[in-house]
C-alpha cells in the first residue's frame, strides 16, 4: 500500500526572521491558513490516510508538529544525519507496519498546486513501480528560469506504456550549477529541477542503502532490529548518531541504474527564501508584495512582510525586502537575500538565542 | 529677573516613529537619560530656578510634561497658533509674576552642549539688555555646512563693550535658502543659523506685538486682562483660537530695528530628523550609528535605531535609516528622510491613528 513520508527536520534559515529555530518554515502558514506541513498532509488526502502518513522531524520540533497534526505517525530523529539516514529510518518504520509498502517521500516545506495534479503524478509513478519494482521514481519540474539554487535531473529515454509517455529514464543528476551552466540546462530541454520528491518500494530503498552504504545500513539495521522493543530509544540514539550523514542523492540516486523521472504536472515552489513570497503572492500595481500594515512612499518591487498591529513605512525603496516577525526585523536588498544565512550565523555566534 | 520660557508644543513629525502624537521628540531621551525637555530645563539650572521656568505646550501633552517636570510652571495652549502667539501668551504669564522680567525663550527639542557655555551666552545677552532694554537678543550658530533646513541671520556692525565684541547688530533674517544660496551664506562669513533662542524684556515683546500685530495683540491683551481670574479658561479658549497664527520671526524679529545676535559659544543641534542621531551619536568603524540590538552584514553609514529586546538585521545596506519604535518601523535612505512627513500624513489620511 502507499505510505507517505514527510521530511520535516529543516531549519528554514533563509526565511528568518519569520522562520525560527522552534517554528521553522514548515510550521508556518506562508500562504493561506494551513501551515506548510499541514498542507503537505492535505495534499495526499484521499490517496494516503493519516495512519499511513509518517512525519520525520527533530526532537526539538516533535511537540509542535504533533500539535499541528495530531493524527499522523511521528518519528523524532535524535540528531540530524541528512536525508539518506532520515529516509532509511522512515523506511524501517513503514516496513514495520507494512512489509509491502510503497513510499512517497516529500519535503514538508514546498508549495504545490494543485493537489489533484500532484496525486495524478503519484498515481503515474505507481504505474512505473507496478511495471518494475526495482525502479526509483523522481518528479522533475520544468525549469521556469535558470535557477542556481536547485539540483537538476537530466532525462533520457522515454518510458512508454500503452502508447503513452509515462516518464523518462534519468541520465544524470546534477548539483546546483552556476548561472551559465543553468542556462545550458534550461536551453537543452532535457533538464528538470529535482523536486526532492521520490517514490519507491520501502524495501528497495533499504536494500539500496545496504548495497551502496553498508556502514550506514548496519546502523539502520541495528535500529530496525530493535524497532518496537523497549530498547529502541537508546538503540536509536546510539546508532543514528553514529551514522555519517549523506544525502539520498549522493548515497543512492546517483548510483542506482533504474531511476526514472516524471515530468510534474503540478506547480511547485520550494519557498526557499523571501523572494518566494513575491512569486506566491499577488504583487500590487507597484510590484510590491505586502503582508500586514504597510505605507509605501515611492516604494516599488519590494517584499514587505509584517502584521496588522505594526506599521511598516518604507520611503524611496526599490527591490528591497523588509520583514518584521516577532522580536526581529530584517532589511535587505532582494539580491542579497541568500545572505540571511550569514546573519543567522552571526546571531548564533553572538549567542543571541532569543532571536533565533 | 531672568525667566525661562520653553516652547514645547511641537509634533516632531520627522522623528516618527520614535516621536508620536502623545510622545513627541521633546518628551523622549534622544541622547542620554534625560528627555529633551528635561535637558532644556537642566541647561538653565543655577541661572533660572524651576519656579521661574515656564513651559508652553499643548493640552494633549500637558499631563506628560507635568509628569516629567513636576516643579516648573505650565501653560497649555488650547490650540496651535505658531510662535508669536505662544510667546505672547508666555509673556503675559511671566509679567503677571514679575513685571520687570527678562525672558529667555528656548525650543524644547534642541541638543546644546555645554550648559556652561550656554549660560555664558545668556549672561552676555543680559549685558546687551542692560545697555539697552529695547534690544532683542538672538543667538546665532556658526554654520558647519550649507543647511537648507534652517533660517539664517546676517550679522552687521559689532557691538563693542569695554573693548570686547559682545554681539552684532542683525542686518537681515533669511528664510530657509536653497543650496546655492546656503553656500553663499556660508562663504560670506557673516551669516549664522537662526537657533530660535531669544532673550528680551517680557514687556518689550508684548509692546512689539502690539505695535506690529495689533489684532493679535488685542486678543492677547484680552487674555492678559483675565489672567488669574475665574474666567481665564474660557477667555483663553475664545481669544487664543481667534488669533491668526504667525511666527515670531515674521511678526516681530524682521520688523524691529534693534535686534542683535550673539555668536553661540555652544554646540547646537536642532535634532530635526533622523540624521541628527548620526551627528549626535558616535558612529562605529563602518560609519553606522546604532541604538539597540543590531546585526549588520555588509552594512555601512546607516542609522539603526531600535531596542535591546528586538534584533534588527541589515544586509548590504549603505546610507539607510532603519528605525523600529513601538508599533512601527521606518525604512528609508538617508537622502529621503525629509519625506517621513509624507508618510505620517498618509497614516493620518488612512486614519491609522494607532501608529501616529
Amino acid at each position: 500500500m502507499l505510505h507517505a513520508v514527510i521530511m520535516a527536520g529543516g531549519s528554514g534559515t533563509r526565511f528568518w526572521p519569520a522562520s525560527r529555530r522552534d517554528t521553522p518554515k514548515q510550521l508556518l502558514a506562508v500562504s493561506g491558513d494551513r501551515t506548510m506541513i499541514q498542507s503537505t498532509v492535505d495534499r495526499v488526502a484521499g490517496l494516503v490516510p493519516d495512519d499511513r502518513c509518517t512525519i520525520v522531524t527533530s526532537q526539538r520540533l516533535a511537540a509542535a508538529v504533533r500539535t499541528q497534526l495530531p493524527d499522523v505517525n511521528l518519528i523524532a530523529e535524535p540528531c540530524k544525519r541528512d536525508t539518506a539516514a532520515c529516509i532509511g529510518l522512515a523506511a524501517i518504520a513503514v516496513l514495520a507496519k507494512d512489509p509491502d509498502a510503497t513510499m512517497l517521500v516529500m519535503p514538508s516545506d514546498h508549495v504545490i498546486e494543485t493537489a489533484a495534479a500532484f496525486q495524478q503524478a503519484v498515481t503515474r509513478g505507481e504505474r512505473l513501480l507496478a511495471e518494475d519494482s526495482q525502479r526509483i521514481v523522481t518528479f522533475g519540474i520544468l525549469p521556469s528560469y535558470p535557477a542556481e539554487s536547485f539540483g537538476y535531473v537530466q532525462r533520457g529515454k522515454p518510458i512508454v506504456t500503452d502508447g503513452q509517455v509515462v516518464g523518462y529514464e534519468v541520465m544524470t543528476f546534477r548539483e546546483k550549477p552556476d548561472l551559465p551552466t543553468a542556462r545550458e540546462y534550461c536551453q537543452s530541454g532535457s533538464f528538470y529541477w529535482n523536486s526532492g520528491i521520490f517514490l519507491w518500494r520501502a524495501s528497495l530503498i533499504l536494500d539500496l542503502i545496504r548495497k551502496f552504504e553498508p556502514v550506514m545500513a548496519a546502523h539502520l539495521d541495528a535500529i530496525g532490529a530493535a524497532w518496537g522493543d523497549a530498547s529502541i530509544d537508546s538503540v536509536l540514539d546510539e546508532h543514528f548518531a553514529a551514522i555519517i550523514g549523506k544525502s539520498i542523492d549522493y548515497a543512492v540516486m546517483e548510483r542506482h541504474d533504474r531511476v526514472c523521472v516524471i515530468e510534474a504536472p503540478f506547480e511547485w515552489d520550494d519557498v526557499g527564501s523571501w523572494q518566494a513570497i513575491a512569486r506566491l503572492g499577488e504583487p500590487d500595481s507597484r510590484g510590491n508584495c505586502v503582508r500586514g500594515k504597510h505605507v509605501g512612499i515611492d516604494t516599488k518591487n519590494c517584499i514587505v512582510y509584517g502584521s496588522d498591529d505594526h506599521a511598516i513605512v518604507t520611503i524611496a525603496l526599490d527591490e528591497m525586502i523588509v520583514v518584521r516577525a516577532g522580536n526581529a526585523t530584517l532589511v535587505a536588498p532582494k539580491h542579497a537575500e541568500e545572505r540571511v544565512r550569514e546573519a543567522v550565523k552571526e546571531l548564533e555566534r553572538r549567542q543571541l538565542d532569543e532571536f533565533l
